[in-house]
């Protein structure tokens, strides 16, 4: 039997996965599971869209142009327009969603072996990409106790290499929901033009800023636009993770023709979805009005409730809809297993996502859990119910 | 400006490629073109499967399973049991398109630096996902004159070096529609097997299999279930190459939950796609059969047709929808730009692919072109009509 390659080795296993099993066992026992571990919204998808799929007119589902179709593409650039950013449709390319925007990116910017610094707890899947690249991720840490603010920018310089080729952020943050502030894009963008790196921006949660904050895009910093390479996609924005439409957004030409050859090599992104990504446009201001008073809703009951649990602490997080809290266990990998196997109250569980998996440094986020917001708030309540009272009889509880 | 990776600039650039702004010239002039140059079907997707995304019924448009929807690899699964493949579902991975599984296959199967061999002339898209995995390719030459038969074992045994892993075949092929005969796959798995290689099958063409010759899979092979990876597609068979899905298909345990990681990593495969594709599973025996009878008078008409040219001679395949055929010119690239910018006949012109492209020996393939007959007959008989007078005016001409 011929052997699989270390890549595939070095693929990092996720904290998550490792608790499926124990979520289905959970199950089996007839104990309900409220899933605070997912980043999949419970919110519909704009009907303009779905009756667009409905409403479809094709007699053959064709490849589309490999950068996407330029009708798509031009509406997309104008809406961004409309945000700000000074931007053509020929700097877009049409992406099999943003997760295939992230992996281009590497595969376009970095040699194997080369280096992005992030600000850790990150979005775990970005080690994944970065397995499959070849390339190093460089993690320094953001802390809970700052909010998870970026971190100090002579940290950053501390951690370069000469093989450093880049910084990625994502913002709004998936899992901390931090937000990043004007001073810290302007700080990042002196960095970025002083060393002249690569700026990766992952912006799928753009839409998803809280407490009348602004979101600063990385396509809005002046004088490093040959270095910004942004991130988007549709699946938040319109609930329609399952469509798989994104796009490597850039100015700088050498990144996009480049990244346009992986595009080629696969031939097209999704028509159905880029059809519904394209109708999505169209939807009313409404729906977003709506999804944003729920998701403040969510978010101001979830914190608040977390804060209310003695020895827990979650700071307020300013956009997209998770919150890192920090909770009064040994381990909160072991804390998440245990609270599906061997915990249910009123016969109900939690599945949460021990922060373990967002960061990159071997025992930080021990006592951390990612909480996901994308259930209604009577859920969240039982949720926090079910928490309090797992933290009062677990084990391995350190208050 | 940051530099880009090398592995960008190590994509080879396609000479079909090259001619587009030639193309796009002749249309300008009022020229229309006929298209021998594309891999895109006109046939209709069936109606069973475009009505099942008119009739969709979901509220939101979700992730699915990383290794696509149970039901769908269920049911897949069975169909290829009734081709006489021993595969489970769970053999499975759905991917977003053919493309993606390549892509899996070698990034889980070969370290960097590793080498495949294939036999050339082959899809020129290996090369970029080869440039993507920082693999190898090492071509061995099969020729027109052989038909473009499974080049002698031993010239497999003498491109070995200790970094080789696998072999590539695409059958039917992909460009010379070259289908595999019982013998030459016996000879494959015998050579898999005394080395202990991945034997990497592209099957995405096996509906399309003319003058009753059955399709050998590689799966069909017995001893080497652990070496054998399938690439499948929905796009060919079913003409949905827009919605983007195919399958990592393999018996090797650790391949598949390698190629899983990755697929975790991107999170899903299209959801529409597969909502269709299941749907596809449905299609009535009568679609087949008129696109058999459809394709087999193309090829017969456009095969026939090309060897009643002076100096032009074409195998007759027995698979897939294309051909290569040589022609009496200097070169095929510079032949296949001329026809395009200066000449025309009854107010036409013809786009071909250079062979040149699927080559890897520099040199290879000069007088070929690959001619694809996707199109009704009057325009594949208006294409040889164009092509005889042009071949008479080209100033190149050898004959
Ligand atoms: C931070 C971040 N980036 C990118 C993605 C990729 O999403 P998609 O590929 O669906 O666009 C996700 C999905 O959860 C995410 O959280
Ligand atoms: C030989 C071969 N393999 C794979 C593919 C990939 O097709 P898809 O990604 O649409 O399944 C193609 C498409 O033309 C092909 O010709």
């Amino acid at each position: 039997m011929p052997t699989i390659s270390h890549r595939g080795l070095d693929m990092p296993a996720s904290p998550i996965r490792r608790l499926v099993p124990y979520a289905e066992k959970a199950v089996e026992k007839g104990v309900k599971v409220i899933h605070l571990n997912i980043g999949q919204p419970d919110i519909k998808t704009p009907k303009v869209a779905m009756d667009a799929i409905r409403n479809i007119d094709l007699e053959i589902v064709e490849y589309s142009h490999s950068a996407g179709n330029e009708s798509y593409r031009k509406k997309v650039a104008e809406k961004f327009r409309g945000l700000g950013m000074k931007v053509d449709y020929q700097d877009f390319l049409i992406t099999t969603g943003g997760s295939e925007a992230i992996i281009f990116s590497f595969l376009s910017c970095l040699n194997p072996g080369e280096e992005i610094i992030i600000p850790e707890p990150f979005y775990a899947n970005y080690n994944g990409f970065a397995a499959m690249a070849g390339i190093n991720v460089v993690p320094i840490p953001s802390s809970i106790e700052d909010g998870f603010a970026l971190p100090p920018i002579e940290e950053f310089e501390k951690a370069m290499t000469p093989n450093t080729k880049g910084i990625l952020i994502c913002n709004p943050n998936n899992p901390t929901g931090y937000l990043y502030s004007m001073d810290e894009m302007l700080q990042l963008r002196d960095l970025v033009a002083k060393h002249d790196l690569y700026l990766f921006s992952d912006e799928v949660y753009r839409e998803f800023c809280y407490d009348g904050e602004k979101h600063i895009s990385a396509m809005h910093l002046e004088g490093i636009e040959n270095n910004v390479v942004m991130v988007d996609s549709v699946s938040k924005r319109y609930s329609e993770c399952g469509v798989r439409i994104g796009a490597l957004v850039t100015k700088n030409k050498d990144v996009i023709n480049t990244a346009l050859k992986y595009g080629q090599a696969r031939l097209s992104p999704p028509g159905l979805g880029q059809i519904v990504g394209e109708a999505s446009l169209e939807t009313p201001p409404e729906y977003f009005d709506n999804v944003y008073n729920e998701y403040i809703a969510r978010r101001n009951f979830i914190v608040d409730g977390l804060n209310k649990i003695p020895g827990v602490y979650s700071p307020m997080p300013k956009g997209a809809f998770y919150t890192v809290a920090k909770l009064p266990v040994d381990d909160a990998d072991l804390f998440c297993q245990w609270i599906l196997s061997d915990f249910e109250y009123k016969n109900h569980t939690v599945m949460m996502a021990p922060a373990s998996g967002f960061y990159c440094t071997p025992g930080k986020g021990k006592d951390e859990v990612r909480i996901a917001y994308v259930l209604k708030v009577e859920d969240l309540a039982l949720a926090l119910e079910v928490l309090e009272k797992a933290l009062k009889a677990y084990p391995g509880r350190t208050l």
